[in-house]
């Protein structure tokens, strides 16, 4: 299998945020990325890009179509996009309605990365491993599973990702 | 996409090894997978049978052929092998060998999972993505890139997978 | 040297505060300092006592009268209060003017202890170790450092705890 | 309480191990002191100087020589040695031995520090506080106990250090 080249473009959500110990507060301050795919020993040819370091509840249209024209423009076929996870589903369906000739993976995570519990490292893996082998689509990756952009909604009782009917 | 029923073969390697505080020596207890699954936060149909719990140095041809033959009588069609990285390659020749018709993916890690900075996550989730993806075949998924059976190396010097020419 | 009884009044704090995934915020749930002790092999005889789960800042005078009462009635001589950082020094007072004829230390965290990088591990070995050797009286233990209850302020631009003048 | 001058001697032990990923082995590179100071938000006055990094079962007669020569040129009165836990208490009776004018506290850790679980960070917060506190004298500071020199042992079936009959 020849390695594709993949980019990740990084809007921010839990994924990204610090714990700020002057106020308490979580915060964001550089995209831990880099370090996870260090820390993951990845050896993917990659680039990443940080396009907003947001939470997703306040992405705006404008943030969306932001997204839309990064993924239209990388020169990649293979793109992954970190976002967070409460408004993910909305962001798979702008990329999804836009159409272009790409593998565009969304993924989160439901703990921050520096926190010692997060989910980031295995969603990480999971979204690279399908955005390499995937057709041109837009899809979301966590819990472990795929979804294509217009079957899928995060339950917010329970905190996973599921089908939508 | 619908999920894909799924078995992860445990073998041992550093994966799953333990630091032992009484004579400070690396050992197996219990595998760390299913610990692992519950981090990733994986909502995948998935069975987790501990095959055995061993080094990879130690792996003998019996060992494989007990490999081989639990992919074979596995009910699933999609199979994760965590194995340790010094002899994946000669076990995945084995189950390439056997020319099983199901999609096994063979993963492992450079530092074992209880330490702070493993990459067993990052594989895990990546090794699960591609097993739900590719058709049928043996594969190796490290570093986060995916090799056929035939065609993957551990460099020992720079602990990195890469082809074989 | 001869092991004194201590007790630990947890009141809550950054120390004890989780990661709630579902809503993205940090809250109370159960405190960390049994899991503490157990991670830093404490063969110490001390009773947890937990006197309430709240934030400093949100602490009344009637939450600190409970404080000092409880270190009044506690059996023990020898007592660890953790606390937030925010009003720490308030309460060192409260139980200082309160002239109690016990060695009391109050410590806390600049960060969860859940989350990778606490300093609360520390802070905890270190108010243990004050209070098992000091004279009766209140300290603050922080940053490494011990305080005596009427000369301490934490500097709130650094975070740092450090001498009142 | 003003502060005391600190030195911490580093002679390695389990405290100080790496997991080398390359041939899976635990070895010494640099001490993780200074870093464990820095997560603990340390402010004491304290010089680290690394006097060797081996494993306490390799330390010999004149290994524990350069330790006992090291705490007398100190210009510190207050000094912390850290240590590998089988033969601490041998180190411990050297240092009596010399009855040096000084308080010196040894202390070591049951899991090396890049491990999630160590212990590391609560026994030098412990270690450090009793060096700050007690009179003139050797002790052992481990399991959140402080033993004087001529009374405590490592009990090798359980990992607890105990005072000795």
């Amino acid at each position: 299998m020849h390695d594709a080249a993949l980019r990740i473009l990084v809007t921010g959500g839990t994924f990204d945020k610090s714990y700020d110990e002057l106020d308490g507060r979580l915060r964001f301050r550089d995209s831990h990325v880099p370090e996870m795919l260090r820390l993951g020993r990845s050896r993917l040819a990659v680039e990443v890009e940080t396009l907003m370091l947001i939470d997703s509840l306040d992405m705006t249209d404008a943030d969306r179509a932001r997204v839309v024209e990064a993924c239209r423009r990388a020169p990649e076929q293979r793109l992954v996009v970190t976002h967070g996870t409460d408004t993910m589903e909305h962001t798979a369906r702008a990329l999804g309605a836009a159409g272009l000739p790409k593998t565009i993976v969304l993924t989160g995570a439901m703990v921050p990365y520096t926190f010692g519990s997060s989910d980031g490292l295995f969603n990480l893996g999971s979204a690279l491993a399908f955005a390499q082998v995937l057709p041109a689509g837009t899809y979301v990756a966590m819990n472990g599973r795929c979804f294509g952009w217009d079957s899928v909604r995060k339950n917010r009782g329970t905190g996973v990702f599921e089908e939508r009917a």
